[in-house]
């Protein structure tokens, strides 16, 4: 099945619904009110109670209704099926939101092709670390996007790019996996553009506590997520990125350094992951404009694509001007020469 | 004032509660118990009006509480004042969660004297991009760990070490700080110690994508938190690390290479800081045992004090074994000589 998020206009305002799309069909399913035309239709449930009922099993949370165990997947099934005409929307007309409002956003680095090609541009040498230890960050979720969202700029980056990857999106709370069971853990996958300004990166990079203002400015995850039994497997998921129109990108997701069920592993060794967070794939080689040596301008619009999953379409926003920034401060902790 | 979070027993299994804490006279106040009462008391409420409004106003989550902007700081006073002897506890006899449940981790790394001595130690030289950029990192607050708790320590660890530092609670909502008006945003200070595996650090910050397995299992944060009328300013705060009672690091957060504002300011530009989130002061020279060439070790005690808030104490648990983790692949990204 796929599940995505979006906004829909109630007395308190716009807010967050559940709902399972059909692509096929071209519409979205609103979940919490056809589980509430369900209960009353099935269970001699009265609708006020139906409603709560309803609204507390498909809460607009991603997050909060992965949080729930099973009870999403072994029941929305019977729900559609029973009541789904009577809840629909036309997919074309709704205002979506981020697939997931991941409690935790983290992102890999795993696609050989992009490790060496951005290593390259970036000027830096692949460190063997990376042969004993899985590449990944913590990002912030503060700023997730979702589909047909404007990205904001801030003025302080000036070579913007983009990054084509998959976002798989976790569905119970795990520690400690291993590869046999990792990938029980997965509920879907998405797709994840993970925006970053490249002049900022180098940087932060040098420093070496990983991304932070180039990289938590805008996350995009959308436009819904697609759950694995639609997958044969993690590696053969065809994905490419289009930069106005053109495909700038392409491939299937096997290239990879270290195995998805290891990535995952890594990742849960000694803590938890959450339901509902999103673990970035990441970057596909030939994935990022600066593997193509182009950088994006406001107004461009990035589409990333995947087979079975959906487009994510995203436009560069206007650079927001103005943003305080910190005085560089030579001398102040390596003597300058 | 002081605010801290413990866990009661209840019909439910145990849950958290939010406490004042008094010190000078050895107790906590249950805020939602001493709430309700309030309410009762004062505005001729039902007792199960004034339950179900206390629960709301006082929830077991410090995020969730300080999302309800002044609503803590405004009414809490009148309410420890009105009812406050009614619904108290003796403060040795708690038991202590996390300070916060920050949905956000973030540490700086700020202290001049701790970035030499780490970096030396390590055998690193220190970047001088940290002259440009504020450095920081974001953790994962899966496994935030409370006053007392012991520290889980996975077996992949062997180099253990504490980091004596400062977390300020962000008390609001906000974006695009400017240093006149960052300490605004800050509702209090607790005790964190960020504790780090020094052998898997060297590969991890090799890779630039900031610390992972060798930071996020586990975070002390408490033992609660003071709020920021309570400090003359953040550059004045008497702290110390004691290791198995024995003082090791010790002196003023005074050596920083940011000012605070800055650090607050930078973190906040192009994203929001959510309430309830902690961010780290960075570690005070002196403060890791790294600087002083020691190995923690299964049983030691820890504790973390400042003036004015309390004492951080945790107890080194033993290490987990037969954790999975991957195995080396030299030669798969870089060409072996």
């Amino acid at each position: 099945m796929k599940f995505g998020r979006i906004l829909r206009d109630s007395p308190d305002g716009k807010i967050a619904r559940l709902v399972v799309v059909e692509p096929e069909k071209g519409r979205v399913i609103d979940l919490a009110r056809a589980a509430a035309l369900h209960y009353v239709a099935t269970r001699n449930a009265t609708t006020d109670a139906a409603r709560a009922f309803a609204n507390a099993a498909y809460p607009g949370s991603m997050a909060l209704a992965l949080s729930m165990g099973n009870y999403l997947t072994d029941h929305t099934p019977g729900i559609v099926a029973s009541t789904g005409d009577d809840a629909s929307l036309d997919m074309n007309e709704v205002e979506w939101l981020p697939a997931s409002d991941p409690p935790v956003l983290r992102d890999g680095l795993n696609f050989l092709g992009h490790i060496t090609g951005w290593s390259a541009k970036m000027g830096r040498t692949v460190p063997d670390a990376m042969e004993r230890v899985v590449p990944y960050c913590q990002n912030s979720p503060a700023m997730v996007i979702g589909n047909n969202a404007t990205v904001p700029w801030p003025g302080y980056i000036n070579h913007m790019d983009y990054e084509l990857e998959l976002g798989w999106v976790i569905g119970r709370k795990v520690k400690n996996l291993t590869p046999e069971n990792a990938l029980d853990a997965v509920f879907g996958v998405t797709m994840y553009n993970d925006f970053s300004g490249r002049d900022l990166q180098q940087d932060e990079v040098a420093i070496g506590m990983g991304g932070t203002k180039a990289k938590n400015f805008a996350h995009g995850i959308g436009p819904w997520i697609t759950t694995m039994d639609e997958f044969k497997d993690p590696y053969s998921i065809e994905m490419e990125v289009r930069l106005n129109g053109e495909t700038k990108g392409k491939g299937v997701s096997s290239d990879v350094l270290w195995r998805v069920e290891e990535v995952l592993s890594f990742v849960s060794q000694g803590e938890y992951l959450q339901p509902g967070e999103v673990i970035g794939s990441g970057t596909l080689e030939k994935g990022s404009a600066l593997e193509h040596g182009i950088k994006l301008k406001p107004g461009d619009v990035v589409e990333l694509e995947a087979k079975n999953i959906g487009i994510l379409r995203n436009v560069l926003g206007e650079p927001e001007q103005g943003m305080w920034w910190p005085t560089a401060q030579p001398g102040k902790l390596v003597p300058t020469s």
